[in-house]
């Protein structure tokens, strides 16, 4: 693998820097064969790109293009001419030459699409008016659907004349007149059964199926919950306009993984792989919650100007203030992130919230319990007096509970009101406990002190 | 939706406890057509469950018992004898049957696989062998394969034989006379391709394929990387053992994500459904990694007092430390969860690490340049003289650069020492923030106030 890894792309930029378009070729079958075309052109440099593309042209690029992320794709495609481009397109399943047209410069892509054969430009155009992160987005026409009057072996005849173009022949989907989805046979069912069976006995009537306007999310969990090859996507008639494939639910849920796991930490979602991103890029998805965090956690700073009293007379209290509010954050991003992904995987919703509470609060005095023993043995070691031993430890007991009651019960509240639970990030559930927390401490400090 | 999630379970709890099996056999049957038998089944009390199992009995439960979670199909189980076990869990495909019984208290499992037919009882060992997390662990046997000296059609005829009890027929695999994986054709191709066809002619030689004892996530990666419905199990001599299904990569990409958020929030991963935790295992998940990061954060105590003077002689420099220390953690967080998790979906490799740094390196400055204008202007809003500005704004343009540093630095230095980089949370980020910043801003305000 490694070996392959390194070998394979230098051979593929020294065909390409020789102009060895035979050669360049054959790497490229190889590539294709061994599965390992992905990688190796996301390692090639933009210039060696710009001459695959020409060499592309002569040797079916649909399957290569197809294999790359869009983004680089289009990249590919920048380097033709408007009718080539258009034509290595037409030769692209269709729900891939949607992600890839989307990359494109807008003006540069309308002149690719009038350049293209009619009809393949009117699925595009069909297909693009979606958000890419919707049903309908990430939908493919490519299905196969027959007519329910048929019986299996000319369902059978009728499903070779179509394979060729089709995404999977593997559902077979049985629409009236009006494009009307009435049911689903599987090929396995198709081959299985005798070739006299009417079609319509052979079909599933009770089926799943979602809105072109739904969420992808919503579309992959389905599929996936109910272990489907495919998903079929419909308007509000019922009208069949695509399906999408068991393989982009893995892609789908990925996405959605990450960009859950990038909220929780307190940024905005990259939306793109990280090493495409630029650094004004990653500037911008983190400034914007950095600056808001920023002025959640300023009125600690007043809250400490009241307490100054507090301070001036017993200087060590400040000594343990990032180790209370540490502790206190680090209980809550803890909290946050279970509760917040188990809401994304359903494994809670808003009817648990008095189970997922009462749960939080019980192991929110275990954890306080243990704290409050290590931070009482470490106020001992630093002699800092029995006073400030008993502060810090009854002070951290609080917080560590209170930290997680908040990080559990925010994200379900917000649920509740409408708002999305993964805006609590593990940051803002911190920087929320560590102003009270700070409350907490010196209020307690001035009952002991006084 | 909603509306069947209210109905449905509580018809069936009743039906269940008026000891009405037609009604509850009639009512299972229509829950399992409209897919929603998993959330209602799991809704149902466990008194409810027992009643369940009798009535299973008599009603085909296999495929209930594959749609449920298996700690809940376990559960079910357990309700009946010993042979009324076996007798269910012989119909029930291979590799949920595993799932099942791993989670059945072990002698009564043994008792359970003993009552069992012998060869199915056989499979299940062999399954059993291998850690759940594994290829061999999520592999079923249920595959379809073939001998290379048939042709299409024949091959076809071998199919229908064996469907019934097949996970997929989708791919066939030929193999020969030692179970040798020689290569795999579609059922679209066989369907598509003329009867007298060599099966030898339409397999694919050059495939895919993962070892038993793989990381189920590798093989989770390697069947949607390549679009696969399903990937080829094998050992060592390169026999074919099983075959993971496309339906089953979601549900490990899910656990797999689930585990890296919970560790990147700073705990050890649950590895079960959250609802279905105790109290007690949350708190044991939780508990190592807080000593741990209260350990690590006790120096700043250490640090506070080594600095005592500093804060005697201006007590408003205790005023800022949550705010420093608070926006060199929410950057950190930032930081570490975005390349930590493009590293497990492998958008960053070990490679990349110079490109990583220095791309962070620019970010850092300038989300340091915005955070010190924000603090200068709180501080002079705090009226705490000039000085005290100049401190906390220096130091916190020194501290965010520093968090991005170690943030982006540590989960790939860890990854090239060999270590997990899911070890590196958001709170150790934080942590190790805390005390270092705290250095950063003392020595500042030493040189600034001397």
């Amino acid at each position: 693998m490694s070996d392959t890894r390194t070998r394979l792309p230098n051979e593929l930029g020294t065909s390409l820097q020789a102009g060895d378009d035979a050669a360049t070729a054959e790497l490229l079958d190889e590539l294709v064969h061994t599965g390992e075309i992905t990688e190796i052109l996301e390692a090639l440099t933009s210039d060696d790109r710009r001459r695959l593309a020409v060499v592309l042209e002569d040797n079916e690029p649909a399957e290569l293009l197809e294999d790359l992320d869009p983004i680089e794709a289009a990249e590919i495609l920048s380097a033709l001419t408007i009718d080539q481009a258009a034509r290595v397109l037409e030769t692209v399943d269709t729900d891939n030459a949607v992600d890839i047209v989307s990359e494109i410069e807008s003006d540069r892509a309308e002149q690719i699409l009038v350049a293209m054969d009619f009809e393949t430009a009117r699925e595009l155009r069909e297909l693009l008016v979606y958000p890419p992160d919707t049903a309908g987005g990430r939908m493919t026409p490519a299905f196969v659907s027959v007519d329910p009057h048929l019986r299996a072996d000319q369902a059978v005849v009728a499903l070779r004349q179509v394979a060729q173009e089709a995404e999977t022949i593997y559902y077979v989907y049985v629409t009236d007149n009006d494009d009307k989805l009435l049911g689903v046979l599987s090929l396995r069912n198709l081959v299985l059964s005798p070739p006299e069976t009417p079609v319509s006995d052979l079909m599933v009537r009770q089926m799943i199926a979602v809105l072109d306007t739904a969420d992808q999310e919503i579309a992959a969990r389905t599929l996936n919950e109910h272990d489907l090859l495919a998903l079929p996507v419909v308007d509000e008639a019922y009208r069949l306009l695509g399906i999408i494939t068991a393989d982009d639910v893995a892609d789908i849920l990925e996405e959605e993984a990450t960009e859950d796991i990038e909220r929780l930490g307190g940024s905005e979602p990259l939306e793109e792989p990280y090493l495409r991103a630029s650094p004004f890029l990653l500037w911008r998805k983190r400034v914007v919650w950095l600056l808001v965090l920023f002025l959640a956690a300023a009125y600690t700073t007043t809250v400490l100007q009241y307490f100054e009293d507090e301070l001036d007379a017993a200087v060590a209290l400040a000594f343990f203030i990032p180790l209370l509010i540490g502790t206190g954050g680090n209980v809550g991003s803890q909290v946050v992130t279970t509760i917040v992904r188990a809401m994304a995987v359903e494994d809670i919703r808003l009817g648990d919230i008095v189970r997922v509470v009462s749960k939080e609060a019980r192991v929110g005095v275990m954890l306080g319990l243990v704290m409050s023993a290590v931070m009482f043995g470490r106020a001992v070691m630093l002699r800092t007096g029995f006073d400030i031993a008993l502060i810090v430890a009854s002070s951290v007991l609080i917080i560590v509970f209170w930290a997680t009651l908040v990080g559990s019960v925010l994200p379900l509240a917000l649920r509740r009101v409408g708002v999305d639970p993964a805006v609590v990030s593990a940051p803002l559930i911190s920087t929320l406990v560590d102003g009270t927390g700070l409350i907490i401490y010196f209020m307690i400090a001035r009952v002991v002190l006084t």
